[in-house]
C-alpha cells in the first residue's frame, strides 16, 4: 500500500538472528555467547570499512536485537558472555571514518542510541537475572572498551599484549562519549587521576596494572581463555533467577507499513504532519484483558503491553533518525481504560514471572527512549482516550499536557477521563531512577499523597488541573485554537534550544549513571562534536588515517 | 615594575565599591541595600549600550566585589535585598548585544563567572548568615530572573506590570544558562510542564500565576513596595547569627605586579611558559602561624589563609579570561607545613566564629573554582614544599600529581611529605558536595578510614602513594623526564577533549543544584552557544534587535 513514488528511508531498525551480519549468537544451555565478527564491508552507509571490528550504527542495531531476544526468548540464559570472533582484536570501538563523514545530526544520534544499548545490557545485569560478562583478548579500544564497561565482568587475557584503552582523546579529539569516562569513575571506582592518565594514554593498559587500577576484573591465561571465561558464565547463570527450563517468547517480526505521511502497527499509527513538523502517536488499547498469566503467555508478542512496546519503540527510533524535521511528538490514545489498568492489574499481579517482568522492564526502557529523544513531548487527552496507568506515563513525560474539560460540541463521547494506576508510582522508573509522579511533586508528598489516594477512579479534567496531572484544560470552544497556537509557537522555535531545554526541565532531583551519561558526558560530546578541533578540516577526525596529523587550535574554552 | 613594552590585559577583576559604576551599595544596619543601576554606557567592551539594567561581565565584577565585601567588611548585615535602582525596570538580563558580538569563549567564560556569582550568593545566604532577597519590579527577565532565583525569597510587586520571564528560547535560541532552568525545577520545585510553558513564553508571568507556579514567594502592593520588603528584611536579618555588632575585616586592595611571564603577588607567584602553555602557581607559605584568633582578626586582610584565597583567586579569573592558551596549571608550593597545619588548627577550633567561617567559606569557593576551570590541573610535591591540610587540597584537586620519592641529588633539602588534617575530610566539599577525599575513594570506606588514621603525620612519597593520595613518584633520576613528558603531551592534546574529559572525571558521585548547572546546564548552554541557529549569521544571537527574524535550521539532533 506504499506511495510509488516514494522511497523508504534508509536506517531500519527491525532485524533477526538470521540476518546477522556481524555477531553470531549461540546459546549454550544457561549461558549464551555473543562474539562479535564484524564484517568489514557490511558498512550501513557506503565510504569505510569495518575493520578491526568496529562498529557503525548497523552493528549496534543488530546487537540491540540480540540483547532484545535473548531477555524475550530465552528465559534459560542466566549469563552472556560478550566477545570477539578474532583472537587478535575485541574491538577498536566506533569506526572513526564513519564518525568523520557522519553529520552532526548522525553523531549525536548514533551515540544515544548505542548509550541507549549499553544501558539495556546493564539494565538485564541488573534486573532481568541475565548478567552479562566480557572476556578481552587482543586489544579493547575506545567503544569496544565501552562495550566490556557495561557488563558486570571485565576478564582480561593475560597474553602480555591483550589491553584495554580509551585513546579517544589523545587519538581523536573527543570524549569516550558511549559511557566510558561515567562508567570508569561512577560504576567501576578508578580513582580519578589514574582514569585521567588512563583516558590520555593512547596504548591503554594491560596486564596487572589494569587489573590493579580496577580497569578490568580478572586476569585469565590465554592458554585456556574461553574455557575459564565458560565456567565462570556457568556459575553466575547458576545463581540467576530465571527460570532453567522455560520455552521463551518468540519477538515475531514486527509488522508495520510505510507510508509517506506516517507509520501504521497493530496497536500505533504515527501520522506525519512536516510542514508543521509533528508527528502523532495514536496509541490504540484493546477492549479486554487477558484472564490470567497463561492467556498473557499465549498471547506472546501479541500480549497488548509487549506488542505496543515494541511497535513504540520501533516508531521511536525511526523518527529520530530518518525524521529530524519533525521536532515535536504528539500523544494521543484510543481505547478502553479499563482494559488498561486490568492489563496492569495482572502485569502487578504477576510482576516476578520473568515474562511479565520482563515486559515490565520493557516499558521503562521504551517510555526513558521518549524523554531522552531531542523532540518537544505533548499529550492530548480528548473525549474517547484511555490514559490509564501505564498508558498515562505518556501524558507524565510530556513536556505539556492537554486535557479537554467536558464534551465535544455533538457530545458523541462522554468526557475525557485519565486514571492512575500503582505503576504510576514508581514501577517505570526515569534516568534518574525516580518515577514521574515523584519527580513531578518532588519537594510536595502531599501531593503525591493525594493522587495516591485517587487511584483507580476516573479523573475528569478539573479533577486533573487540581491535583497537577495536566498542564491546561481548554474546553471544546478553545480546544483547537489553544492546541493549535501551542504546537505552532513550538514549531517557531530554534530546535537547538528546545533540545537543552527540555534534557534540563525533564530530569529533576537525583542523578544515576545512566541520567549522568544523558546529561553530563553526552552534552559535552556534543559540544565537543562542533568543534574544529574534533570536525573541523584540520580536525582529528577527518584527519584520522589521513597520515596528517590534527592542528588544534589551542585556546582553552 | 611592569615590563615597558608589555601592555596589560583589559580584563582586572579588582575593584570596591567607590569605584563601582553600576551597582549601589547601601548598608544600613543589619540589611544591606545592592541596587542595580546600570550606567548604559559603561560597557567593558565597546560595540553595545547597557540598556534596561542590562548587564555584561564588568556588571558581574562588581556584583562578584560586593558579595565578597559584605561578607567580610560587613559582620553586622544578616540580609541583603536585591533591588534595582529604576522603577520600571528590575534587569533585563546579559546584554544580548554583547553577547552577539563575543567570541565562543568570552560567551562560555562569561556564563561561569556569572554561575559562580549566584552560587556564591546562594552560600552566603545558605552558610554565611547572610540572606538575600530579591524585590522584583518592573519587568525581570532573563538573567534579571536568574539573579533573583538566585535569592532566598523573591518579593514581586503586584502592580499588574510587574513580571518574571526567562525569554530566552523563544528570543534568542539560547538557553536561560545561568542556572535559570536548573534552579526553577530543583530550587524552587516548578512542576515541569509549567517550567516548560514558563520558559517557552516570551511575555513572561506577573501576579498571582508567578506566585501559584512558584515562580516568586510574595506578592507586595507597589504602594509600599519597599517599605514591605524592608520589613521583611528586618525580620530576615534578626535570625541570623551574624555578630551584630562586630567590626568587619576591610579588603584592602590586593597588591600585584602584573608581568609579561606572569603574576605576582604576597603569597603566590604565577610564572607562564606560553610555549608549553603553562601557568605554574607557586604557592608560599608562612613561617609561623597566629597564636590565637585576636591574632588572626588584628591580622585582618594579611591572614595567611585569607590573603592567599584573594590572590588565587584574582589569579584563577585572570588566567581564565587574559591567558585562554594557557591550558595548563601546575600547583608547586613552598614554606613550612607545620605552621599550615597550626593554621589548620585554628581555623578548626575557631570555625563558628563569623571571620574565620568567612576565610572557610572562601577557600571552599577558590577551590571549586579550581576545578570548575577548563584548565588541566597538576600538582608537583617536590622537597621545600609544604603541602599540608588545607593546601593538600590542592593536590587533590589536581588531574594528576608527582611526587619525588626521596631527595634530590644535591641533597640540600629532605624528602618530600605531605600531611592530611581534618580538613581533608569534608570541610571544603566540592561543588557536588563530596569531599575531596571522599570522592577519590568514594567505594571504598576502608581507603577513607586508613587516611583518617594517618592525619597529621609526615607522610613520604612511598607511603602517599600506598594511600593513594598521589599519583606518580618518580625519584631525582627520573623526575624531570617524566614530568616533562607529561606536561608536554598534555599541551599536544585538543584543548576541548580535554576539557570535555577533566569535567567528566573531576566530578563523581552524587549531584547537586551547583554541580548540575555547571554540569549539565552549561555543556547545553556551550553546545547551543556553537550552533548556527544561535550564533550563525541568521542566528538569533546577532539578529536580536536587528529587526530581521532569526531563520532556523529545523533538524532535530
Amino acid at each position: 500500500m506504499s506511495d510509488p513514488g516514494f522511497t523508504p528511508p534508509a536506517i531500519d531498525f527491525r532485524t533477526a538472528p538470521e540476518r546477522y551480519r556481524h555477531w553470531r549468537l549461540t546459546v549454550d544451555g544457561h549461558v549464551a555467547w555473543l562474539g562479535l565478527a564484524v564484517d568489514e564491508q557490511g558498512g550501513l552507509m557506503p565510504g569505510y570499512e569495518l575493520k578491526l571490528n568496529s562498529y557503525d550504527l548497523g552493528v549496534d542495531i543488530e546487537l540491540y536485537d540480540a540483547v532484545q531476544r535473548l531477555r524475550f526468548e530465552h528465559p534459560e540464559v542466566g549469563c552472556v558472555i560478550m566477545h570477539s570472533a578474532h583472537e587478535r582484536v575485541f574491538c577498536a570501538g566506533a569506526n572513526i571514518r564513519m564518525l568523520g563523514r557522519a553529520s552532526h545530526a548522525h553523531k549525536v544520534n548514533f551515540c544515544k542510541f548505542t548509550n541507549e544499548t549499553r544501558n539495556s545490557i546493564e539494565d538485564a545485569s541488573a534486573h532481568s537475572g541475565q548478567i552479562y560478562i566480557c572476556a578481552v583478548r587482543g586489544s579493547c579500544a575506545g567503544g569496544g572498551y565501552e562495550l566490556a564497561l557495561a557488563c558486570e565482568e571485565i576478564i582480561l587475557a593475560d597474553d602480555g599484549a591483550s589491553s584495554v584503552s580509551l585513546p579517544e582523546v589523545p587519538l581523536l579529539a573527543v570524549l569516550p562519549g558511549t559511557g566510558g569516562l561515567t562508567r570508569l569513575v561512577d560504576k567501576r571506582h578508578v580513582r580519578r587521576d589514574r582514569a585521567d592518565f588512563f583516558c590520555t594514554t593512547e596504548e591503554g593498559v594491560r596486564g596487572q596494572r589494569a587489573l590493579d587500577w580496577k580497569l578490568v576484573d580478572a586476569l585469565v591465561p590465554a592458554s585456556a581463555f574461553l574455557a575459564d571465561v565458560g565456567t565462570r558464565a556457568q556459575a553466575l547463570a547458576a545463581r540467576s533467577d530465571r527460570p532453567g527450563a522455560s520455552t521463551g517468547v518468540h519477538l515475531a517480526p514486527l509488522a508495520r507499513e510505510l507510508r509517506e505521511d506516517g507509520l501504521r502497527y497493530s496497536q500505533l499509527d504515527v501520522t506525519l504532519d512536516r510542514a508543521l513538523g509533528l508527528a502523532t502517536f495514536d496509541v490504540h488499547a484493546p477492549r479486554t484483558a487477558p484472564d490470567s498469566l497463561a492467556s498473557a503467555l499465549a498471547q506472546g508478542a501479541a500480549f497488548w503491553p509487549l506488542a505496543l512496546a515494541r511497535e513504540l519503540d520501533d516508531a521511536l527510533l525511526h523518527l529520530r533518525f530518518n525524521e529530524e524535521y519533525v521536532g515535536t511528538w504528539v500523544f494521543r490514545s484510543s481505547g478502553d481504560a479499563t482494559a488498561v489498568l486490568a492489563i496492569d492489574d495482572l502485569l502487578d499481579a504477576n510482576s516476578d514471572h520473568w515474562f511479565i517482568r520482563e515486559v515490565l522492564l520493557y516499558w521503562t526502557r521504551v517510555l526513558k527512549r521518549i524523554e531522552v529523544s531531542a523532540r518537544s513531548l505533548f499529550a492530548l487527552i480528548e473525549p474517547g482516550s484511555c490514559f490509564a496507568g501505564s498508558l498515562l506515563e505518556l501524558v507524565l513525560a510530556a513536556d505539556q499536557s492537554f486535557m479537554l474539560d467536558g464534551s465535544r460540541d455533538d457530545a458523541a463521547l462522554p468526557p475525557a477521563t485519565v486514571a492512575l494506576h500503582a505503576h504510576n508510582f514508581g514501577r517505570y522508573p526515569m534516568v534518574t531512577g525516580s518515577g514521574r509522579v515523584a519527580a513531578r511533586f518532588s519537594a510536595d508528598p502531599a501531593a503525591v499523597a493525594q493522587l495516591e489516594r485517587a487511584i483507580g477512579r476516573a479523573l475528569d479534567a478539573r479533577e486533573s488541573a487540581r491535583l497537577g496531572l495536566v498542564t491546561f484544560t481548554p474546553d471544546d470552544i478553545d480546544w483547537e485554537h489553544e492546541v493549535r497556537i501551542a504546537l505552532e509557537a513550538r514549531a517557531g522555535f530554534s530546535p537547538d534550544a528546545l533540545s537543552g531545554m527540555e534534557a534540563n526541565l525533564r530530569f529533576t532531583g537525583g542523578e544515576t549513571l545512566e541520567s549522568k551519561i544523558f546529561a553530563r558526558l553526552s552534552a559535552w560530546q556534543n559540544w565537543i562534536f562542533q568543534r574544529p578541533n574534533a570536525v573541523g578540516p584540520s580536525g582529528a577526525l577527518p584527519l584520522y588515517g589521513s597520515g596528517k596529523r590534527a592542528r588544534f587550535e589551542r585556546g582553552r574554552v
